[in-house]
């Protein structure tokens, strides 16, 4: 797939998968996606859906993923081994590892099915922002590198900014890859997990932090992503409840047409 | 345990486990909990969380729980094979599955953890509602059997009621064990699971529904869930978004004190 003509986007390269044996490929971490420990928890989901996405008996489309981060993810190769633990008639569960020096450093299990037509509504509301070519981009220096492959527009909740008074950990923020690249399963994934984490945005100060463990779900159909193209897609998120070393986190992830594309949830350890 | 002066409770008999190997149980389905077809999934999570507290390598207590419903559980044996993924100083990553005939029916991973003190703010709001004794108890002949093992009070949102016009598929709902029983994270893990389906409050009419995937984050150590006793707590429940066959459903779970208990996330697959 890669030619010199369309060299392969740094998210493609980050979650690029050699195959080793049946359900069984090795992967090296990017550095372009380097946190500051390890690499970006979004680049590991991203890869371990990319195993399951690309395993010869996958059936359907991602419904839901949960992805544990066990240990932190040294630089280098992995494996990522990839099975289907149930397959029914229209969806299927699947386990997926990364594996480095023969223990598991995180996992993801996930829901796959054949999408249908069917009534559909949308409770959550769309809000009344203003448009990403409105806003100015984020900028950190100090901010780990994986950062510099998005393009943010806050509306609100700016890292380390001042806490809004309502919504104190609320951030509404439009984002993309950077450089831009068709929204699908993979990168729509990974954009879930770059979420500052709220205790961040609530208490700002710096202090050590780590996903545990992140269950996205995903509302919209395949064809309905890729009608998203590299357009800005829209998240608000928000923590409701900090405490005894964790704190959760949720998030609406929106097109700019108002389409509900991913609710995304999560729960992480902090320091102090 | 068991004695003819203090009977198990039927959630302490639904998720009961009998040692067949380490790491290996065998367990019963029971009828007091049935549901429309199987049993509650509330119990099989429940009694797959009860595999890892009962595990001899546990550490700490639990702070997330994902549950897959995999295929239908039949009423009968089961088996609960049980591992720990990856042990790390303060926390631990786990695996557990119920299996049925050779076949993995239900699966669920979960992360253990020491909690220890640190800053805690709660940003979710605890809502202004009737307590719970100034509330009928609900009650529905055509209710599957594992309802009546709940005592619910509902503030809003009642099963097949008419939805309310600004948040159509909210329920507030106080809830206990009935009998009452002293609140666990095995007993809570379950509760996380006894929200109506979410289309049922939007559209009021019957269709097949079965949860997905199901997870939960634990914000109380056991202590502050010993203290809460057999009080009821409160659940307000809502959806994100109904397309596709399936819906997504968020819930706060509050003791009677406003303390923050538990969040609970879960996709669920329906019909039409």
């Amino acid at each position: 797939m890669k030619n010199k003509e369309s060299p392969l986007h740094p998210l493609d390269q980050a979650v690029a998968l050699q195959p080793i044996d049946q359900g069984r490929w090795q992967g090296t971490t990017s550095q372009t996606y380097a946190n500051m420990v390890g690499p970006f928890g979004g680049t590991t989901g991203a890869t371990l859906l990319q195993g399951a996405l690309s395993h010869n008996e996958l059936l359907g489309e991602p419904v839901s993923l949960t992805v544990n981060f066990a240990a932190p993810v040294a630089d280098g190769n992995f494996e990522v081994v990839v099975r289907p633990l149930r397959t029914n008639r229209n969806s299927q569960h699947w386990w997926a590892e990364m594996v480095q020096g023969g223990q598991v450093v995180a996992f993801a299990t996930a829901v796959t099915a054949r999408r249908r037509d069917t009534w559909e509504q949308t409770e959550a509301a769309f809000p009344d922002v203003p448009l990403a070519s409105d806003l100015p981009a984020f900028t950190r220096d100090a901010a780990p590198p994986w950062t510099r492959n998005y393009d943010m527009r806050f509306v609100d909740g700016e890292l380390l900014g001042e806490p809004d008074k309502d919504y104190p950990s609320r951030s509404r923020v439009w984002m993309r890859d950077q450089p831009s690249r068709p929204l699908d399963y993979v990168s729509l994934s990974a954009l879930c997990d770059a979420f500052f984490p709220r205790i961040y945005i609530r208490r700002p100060k710096l202090v050590p932090i780590g996903t545990v463990s992140l269950t996205t779900y995903f509302h919209a159909g395949g064809e309905q992503l890729a009608s998203v193209g590299s357009d800005h897609i829209l998240g608000v998120a928000r923590a409701n409840h900090f405490g005894k070393g964790f704190f959760d986190q949720s998030a609406e992830v929106w097109s700019r047409g108002g389409a509900l594309l991913a609710t995304t949830h999560q729960v992480v350890y902090f320091k102090e």
